[in-house]
């Protein structure tokens, strides 16, 4: 197998290699771009989420959470134009019935044209099956009208297929926050400007999925629904939309990607959705193209006035004390887990040095760290550095008396120090710890750095504190 | 509105009352027993979860987690069986066209059999539409012959809905754990014993989903796949297979569940499933009937085999070292995250004292409660008081660099303080700290404890230490 050589081929390799992500069902053959996150993953994509939740909800005082059910009431999305809107133009060819995106193939046949046979063969298969029709008789594909193809997953609920049963799992997460406005209104005693947060799965039968997970049938979200009194003028809105476009660089600042690889997009009024007043895309510099990352939208008060007139019901906030009495307007900031994720792989990912000295490092966060330390006795054949090894990773690993778990902790006895270093660096963890004969004699462990490298002896005793200021 | 008499009835209630769950899609009129956890449910939620990924992923050895796509290649469930076998009794009436379980048709009837009319006007919807015909012209129901009929999700992926788009959402989130055994075997160097854990949804279309959060369509499960070397007498997974009753029980004692509450139900040969040696359910006495809470079972080496026969792929470890090959044999701990929610609040809900000093209390372990303490100004009109406890709220709420947050805090000025306390009992919070005129002469606050009412005044320097040590 040869070496991949661009970025992300290399983090797709170690995320396979490294347990962060597996292709979704591989032994039966894979299915359509799903993919599963190993025991790695799921430890940086928690972090993940769990740094979000604190940030945005357990930091502020001014927000609350919700977590509703993948599945809503079909109305949901007459309400909110998923059913009439959401969908993606779909040609397909009437000979080899190839269906493409109708925008996709137009984008692949003008990056193409002029191509030589040679170019051809680089090409890669989705493109080429655009460009040639399967069917034997001609290499031209004759495409039908475009159609408008629903990306909606359906299902049915209940013991039969009919019409009447059909339901959809959510496309996004945020409608959930609007359908129970009303019931956090009334339990939260929460007054606006307030918002709310979710975290969940979200689906969209994309008709091109890939990227790995940047674009996948089944992805997940972290919305807030950030609800603001009914402005009276413009700078009403731009101001909170200034702080939440703050609070979004400030989110970038704490997964560790750099500034540098993001751009804030202001997104023209011919290409925002109807009811947005201002909406900013930031982008990520991916290796495939720079591409949305996360959103941001001020929504005025199109999607309360949606389902109010739809559902029926007064979704107005009411202060009895000022009799303030108005429908709220929103600012939305929208982000994706695994977006988020592929992002903080990407920047944290890092080749260094040469010939003997050449390592992979991931400079994650210590907070996103799947593990915060890797404890080592120096020889695997010396029991009494083993049991003494053994008896400090059990010390930061679990909570006692004497003070808390330091978080998730690596064991490596094997091969010598330096591949242990290596294995560690590829996957992150921020600190190696080694117990050697200077441990038994003066109580001493050699504390080794990620980023610089640099080592240092630490005494047991001070260990725990040590590595608490540094990694939390 | 009359007060709900029965303990499930006043749950519910509370839930709705203080945002721990809303019917889902409400102002739609709902959806099929669908629930949305709201602010104060999904923290309670979440602290679930994260006890259970604490207990039973780090701080053991022995177990990896794993975070799996929803949606599965549908050889998936033609090996393990779901396809043909995943499936419940239907009956259909041929008049009225009311679907049922056939099982659960005659249940009722059995149930209600010499029942007068006065009876019937008592019982539950669905129990009085099983038992009268909407059909005008008679009120006995012509069934049809029961009928199989899957209980998995089915949707389709990719542009068209054709049979071989056809997928399923995953009826349980074990078996993704057996697909990617092969991936983790290979890349986080465990070895049996061992075991992978997942947390996540999955979906079964019940013909009589109920029972508040109990039975839905679409639930939430935290599931670990328990792997041991092939077994030579049946002592070797014995052994294996009490230690996990013994956690199974441990973290029911960590849940605040009295174990009068549970039974563990040993399932007879005739009733378990046939691949399983040895099966045992904790059933919860549940205010509706003792029902299956959590599932233990030995399910022998039977899915591996399954996947290795269905999928070609040898899923069998090997030890280089040893030599040893073989095929692991599996002990499987099933939990349900919402059943757990419900079973926490049944069992922590309490009502106590009489006239005035009537309560109703939360008795949840702090780990879960959803605001670890509350904090209150004796009077609102005060901003000195005000100001003082909102700068003991930010200290106990915020980390900063002389401490870490005790977690999400509660405050409340409305109302006096008998209300408060009210309010806070009723959602769990372990603690209510008041901040009164002594706070400003003395540096001195009240602190209530939830459970004994007893109120003890603490030193503002000692607070975050003195809550830390009974909070955590």
């Amino acid at each position: 197998m040869h070496e991949p050589n661009n970025l992300i081929d290399k983090v797709v390799s170690l995320c396979k290699r490294r347990g962060f992500v597996y292709p979704g069902s591989e032994i039966y053959g894979g299915l359509a771009n799903s993919w599963d996150y190993g025991p790695l993953g799921v430890e940086l994509k928690n972090n993940i989420k769990n740094l979000w939740w604190k940030m945005f909800v357990h930091d502020r005082d001014d927000m609350v959470g919700l977590d509703a059910a993948l599945i809503m009431n079909p109305k949901v999305w007459e309400a909110s134009g998923h059913i009439k809107n959401f969908s993606d133009p779909l040609v397909e060819c009437k000979k080899c019935h190839l269906r493409f995106r109708a925008d996709h193939v137009n984008e692949v046949k003008d990056r193409n044209a002029g191509m030589t046979a040679m170019d051809f063969v680089s090409l890669p298969d989705d493109e080429k099956s655009i460009l040639v029709c399967k069917d034997s008789k001609t290499n031209e594909h004759e495409w039908t009208e475009t159609k408008v193809f629903n990306l909606m997953l359906k299902t049915h609920l209940g013991p039969s297929e009919e019409k009447t049963n059909e339901v959809y799992f959510r496309p996004e997460t945020a409608q959930a926050i609007f359908v129970q406005f009303k019931n956090i209104l009334g339990t939260s005693r929460m007054k606006p400007p307030f918002g709310v947060a979710q975290i969940g799965k979200a689906f969209r039968n994309e008709i091109t999925p890939g990227n790995f997970i940047f674009r996948t049938r089944e992805f997940e979200q972290m919305e807030i629904e950030y609800f603001i009194p009914a402005p009276t003028i413009d700078a009403d809105w731009q101001k909170t939309f200034e702080e939440w476009k703050d609070a979004m660089w400030a989110w970038i600042d704490a997964l560790g990607i750099s500034r540098a690889n993001v751009e804030a997009v202001e997104i023209s009024d011919t290409d925002r959705a109807f009811y947005s007043k201002r909406t900013i895309d930031f982008e990520y510099k991916y290796p495939f193209g720079q591409k949305e990352l996360y959103g941001l939208a001020y929504r005025t008060d199109y999607d309360l006035a949606q389902h109010e007139k739809f559902s029926g019901e007064n979704l107005h906030y009411k202060d009895v004390n000022t009799g303030e009495d108005y429908l709220p307007h929103v600012i939305e900031p929208s982000l994706g887990v695994d977006r988020s994720f592929l992002a903080v792989l990407l920047d944290a990912y890092h080749e260094e040095g040469e010939g003997d000295k050449q390592r992979v490092v991931l400079k994650l966060k210590p907070v996103l760290a799947p593990y915060k330390v890797a404890v080592f006795p120096l020889l695997k054949n010396k029991p009494e550095l083993v049991e003494k090894a053994r008896e400090i990773y059990t010390m930061l690993a679990h909570s006692t008396s004497s003070g808390h778990a330091i978080g998730p902790i690596a064991w490596d006895d094997r091969g010598n120090i330096g591949k242990r270093y290596y294995a560690q660096d590829e996957i992150g963890t921020p600190y190696c710890v080694t117990v050697d004969f200077d441990t038994l004699e003066k109580g001493m462990v050699t504390v080794r750095d990620r980023d610089t490298m640099a080592q240092e002896s630490v005494q047991i005793t001070d260990l725990r504190t040590y590595l608490n200021e540094r990694v939390s």
